[in-house]
């Protein structure tokens, strides 16, 4: 992360005293709406969906497939951290749009940002990146991607979406493998594998892999789709690389009653990894794991756990790329969720997106960068306009001090959870994300109910996973936001 | 296409007198510039890239990948057919951001759009669409992506790029190929699929495939570079599906002159892409292919090949998807380029992106949206700003009349491109693209030269496959830039 950001939050860490569970409250209490035209709770008038909704997703119906709607939004009438819909209801949302609105709805500064002179021009010239970038394209990365980059990685491919971001990260890992091992970027390809890969076949396609964990997602495109183990329905007919997958740790909760067990399961399932990467009939050139297992039930492992990761990695001789779309951004209480693992050496690569709302690949070893031209290359490679909408996230998490702000406000939520895991124990199965701010997940037998009735009581909530309620709040979620979400949990219960 | 979009031509083309190559030029002559404030001619104040760029490209240089950089661009001095760098050069402007730019750099209208609330909204509230659209998504697609839909194709899946586009496009291909052989959407996945897709093996992971052609792109994540077959830099060291590619026809120009041995070609071509369907080992769920070949070096085929090409996929029962990246939205005179077929049935599917601005595919058949919700399906689905502009896009061409524009410039062009061809033989072969609006390629010996040279005399200009250049100048090309475009080869070409 950049001098700026980490200063701001040294700063802040500062000024925190040590009695920190006081503080916190304390703090909490003192604090200013970040919305001051926010609602003060939710509104729920109609049956949601209600009448104008039940319309309007009729008629979208005919062009666009709407069975996973979940409800349509008036974006006009959203603010801060409540989403409105066409019928007037106004919803507390911990859900942010599958984890991707970081600042608020209709954020004044983004507001400035998307009317400045220069987000016009992005807009109607919207460059080829790779061929005619423009001239304060340096300026637009420095001051915005790359201010955020993660510790050790100062270069960055942008790219559109996760599943893109995901995928050129994997290119880059095979790329670079081949090339260790015919010797380095110096070496010419051979006429073998200039011919054989017009055929879609080794040498010059070769049969490697990146090797993924059980559970994990890491997006829906083919070489992604690969890596992808959450659910059948998000694989089912869509054909697949023969890539290996290790099984991810399952712990159990409370954490500081299993230690030892925990540490036994992270153990079998490094060992698990390091076997796999030294067997696999598909050499693996590259591990890929998300920091917490998000799509796939907010699985979450210990610093110790990656930290072993990235010693096999670099026993093995193989990439670690971190996939940080949906936990990047702050919301886990650090910028980067990997920062909370201390590591000797950074990941190699860094994929982001969702909260970025522009998406691509930190990186730092030069040999990263092919050797050769328009081996990494497309058309647009990314979204000018969207990089100028990141760097304005970042100007905001900086300026409210987001990341600290959300660090403490998610200890003060997980200490309300606790509190109602305690007193409703057949709801809350092993609560999850203690110190992650407000990362936060819990099992629940009820839970697609339990997200269905969310909304009768004004939450939009999500779930992740076969039985998780996985809580997904802004980076500018208060304590009285999460006063009003303890009680709303409280009523959603009772209505089970 | 819309009956709006159809009535605009209609009406021009009713204006037209029958003698078209006087009235063509008449025509022309009398247009008044489309941008009243572009430079009169190109102007070259220095060495391509001067002083300024070469320094602004250093610096980028620290944090991104400069190597396949073209110029430096100065957006803000660009305007309509013109592209400034940041030395104050001028150039006539062919290229367009890999054939991307259709309405003009600073195009008025597309600045209202971008500046418009509409606007804003989008670019701060970024919706996921599969699951919160916003209450005017539906509008925004029937007045705009779907208003320019291609006959018969009245829906729409959104993506962000070209890539995506197409990879969704596979994925809906081989959702859609698995239920016929179930036996329809009513019938369950098997124990068998849903735990077999989560080790990546069939028959839950089938071993299916798309066929591509040889010298075809279709983008370069890990599904779509499996089809791509354009040049070794593209697909080295990825791992790749073993699909079949077809043999696409190689034309002997001038068309006229070499009839019969086309047409025989074409046949020779279209039996091999039968052969590969009925007897190849992973079975083929979908055709994949370009109208013209573009990155693979501007190769064209007739539209009784493409017919031929429809009708085997109906009586085989795979389906033909028809790649409109490059070719779409009116550049090769038609709206699509497929437009120029005379189809008995449409394409099952036509995948567009680069002058629209935002990407997808278009369908019809209401099969081919999977039979269940979330399995084709991301957090984002596209972009509703790119939406927008590609909108105002369309709103800008009808208002001008642009498709029917392009198809008359072409004309002149290519007329003027055949007297080149004429005096200058040893400097144009394969001169291609007549009656395909201004989608006009020709072989040069030394092309890589050709290009580079164009700089020196004030016109950017693209190259495509092994030797062609690649004409694909925006919608708002006019005579008094063909000229100057013809003046400018004429030159190179005494420059090599």
């Amino acid at each position: 992360m950049s001098s700026v950001l980490r200063c701001s939050t040294k700063l802040r860490a500062a000024r925190l005293p040590a009695a920190r569970a006081l503080s916190t409250t304390a703090r909490l209490r003192a604090e200013q709406p970040f919305f001051p035209n926010e609602p003060s709770a939710p509104s729920v008038k109609t049956a949601i969906p209600g009448p104008k909704n039940k319309a309007a997703a009729a008629e979208l119906d005919e062009v666009f497939d709407v069975r996973s709607l979940n409800m349509l939004t008036d974006y006009t009438q959203s603010v801060g951290n409540y989403i409105a819909d066409l019928d007037g209801n106004k919803l507390l949302d911990v859900y942010a749009q599958i984890a991707s609105i970081p600042v608020g709805y209709n954020n004044p500064h983004l507001q400035k940002v998307a009317q400045s002179p220069e987000m016009t021009t992005s807009l109607i010239n919207r460059p080829a990146l790779g061929n005619f970038p423009s001239a304060d394209w340096s300026h637009i990365l420095k001051t915005g991607i790359l201010k955020a980059a993660p510790k050790g990685l100062d270069q960055v491919f942008t790219a559109m979406a996760g599943s893109d971001a995901n995928e050129t990260a994997y290119k880059a890992a095979f790329m670079y493998y081949r090339q260790l091992q015919r010797g380095g970027p110096q070496v010419e390809f051979t006429e073998e594998e200039l011919k054989s890969t017009m055929e879609n076949q080794g040498p010059g396609s070769p049969q490697l892999s990146i090797l993924s964990f059980k559970s994990a997602f890491h997006g829906r495109l083919f070489g992604s789709l690969s890596t992808t183990r959450s659910k059948p329905i998000h694989k089912l007919d869509i054909p697949a690389f023969d890539w290996p997958q290790a099984t991810f740790p399952t712990l159990k909760y409370p954490l500081e009653e299993h230690a030892q067990e925990n540490a036994a399961e992270e153990q079998r399932c490094l060992q698990e990894v390091e076997e796999l990467i030294k067997t696999f009939h598909n050499p693996v050139a590259a591990v890929m794991v998300e920091p917490i297992q998000s799509e796939g039930g907010d699985n979450h492992a210990s610093p110790a756990f990656f930290r072993g990761l990235r010693e096999i990695t670099k026993r093995n001789n193989v990439l670690f790329i971190v996939d940080e779309v949906q936990t990047g951004v702050g919301a886990t209480g650090k910028f980067w969720a990997h920062d909370h693992w201390n590591l000797e050496t950074p990941p190699d690569m860094v994929t982001f997106s969702k909260k970025a709302q522009t998406a691509g690949y930190y990186f730092g070893n030069p040999a990263l960068r092919p050797n050769k031209p328009y081996r990494q290359f497309n058309t647009w490679m990314g979204d000018p306009s969207r990089a100028l909408i990141f760097r304005g996230i970042i100007e905001e998490i900086e300026r409210l001090g987001l990341v600290e702000h959300t660090r403490i406000t998610g200890d003060y939520l997980y200490a309300g959870l606790q509190g109602l895991a305690q007193k409703y124990p057949e709801h809350f199965q092993n609560l999850r994300g203690k110190g992650q701010g407000t990362f936060i997940a819990w099992d629940t037998p009820k839970r697609d109910a339990f997200v269905a009735k969310a909304k009768e009581v004004g939450v939009n909530i999500g779930g992740s996973g076969q039985s998780a309620v996985r809580l997904r709040p802004m980076l500018v979620f208060q304590q009285h936001h999460a006063d009003i979400l303890l009680e709303s949990i409280e009523k959603i219960i009772k209505l089970l």
